[in-house]
């Protein structure tokens, strides 16, 4: 892990963690809840892994590499469950959970 | 998962987490804090993952077996670097991980 990549994850994550807490707001308060629950479900603890990850990240901790690679599993889901929902706070959080997928893993 | 093995694992790590805090902070006051840097690294880990843990587990959360498994991990990495410390809060910290490692392995 260099520290440019260390860096980027750090950046990706914390992006991730509003993305997803925003995404989850906004499903919460929208027409028809229900229908986004594993949407909303997946967001409260993409948010709260991608926070995780970069605070040992930041420690520059020996779990922050497992912690990645758990977190880049996390957002890819979180990614696919978003983009099958046509709102723009889904779509727009589909493609922040993937860049931080990407970025865990190449941290 | 049983519901009594998942309260049980939420109550584990709950512990786990309290006691990873104090014995981190009974080590950085020690005399000598540098001969406790991976224990004090190690407790900080522990405390923040057990309490992630016990939240996806008290939302039931699709994720939470996969986090239980990596918590054990980690509580019993915890638990054998305290184990190595003579101090009373090591001792005691030790026992507690390992606790919360059988019980979220159990979850």
């Amino acid at each position: 892990m260099t520290i440019v990549d260390q860096v980027t994850a750090i950046q990706a994550c914390n992006a991730c963690a509003v993305a997803c807490d925003s995404c989850a707001e906004a499903c919460r308060r929208a027409s028809d809840p229900q229908a986004l629950r594993r949407c909303i479900e997946l967001n409260r603890d993409c948010a709260d892994l991608c926070r995780l990850t970069a605070l040992l990240l930041a420690r520059e901790s020996e779990w922050a590499a497992i912690l990645c690679h758990l977190c880049a599993r996390l957002c890819s889901d979180c990614a696919e469950e978003c983009a099958i929902h046509r709102l723009p706070q889904c779509q727009e959080c589909a493609q922040t959970c993937q860049h931080c997928a990407d970025a865990c893993e190449a941290a």
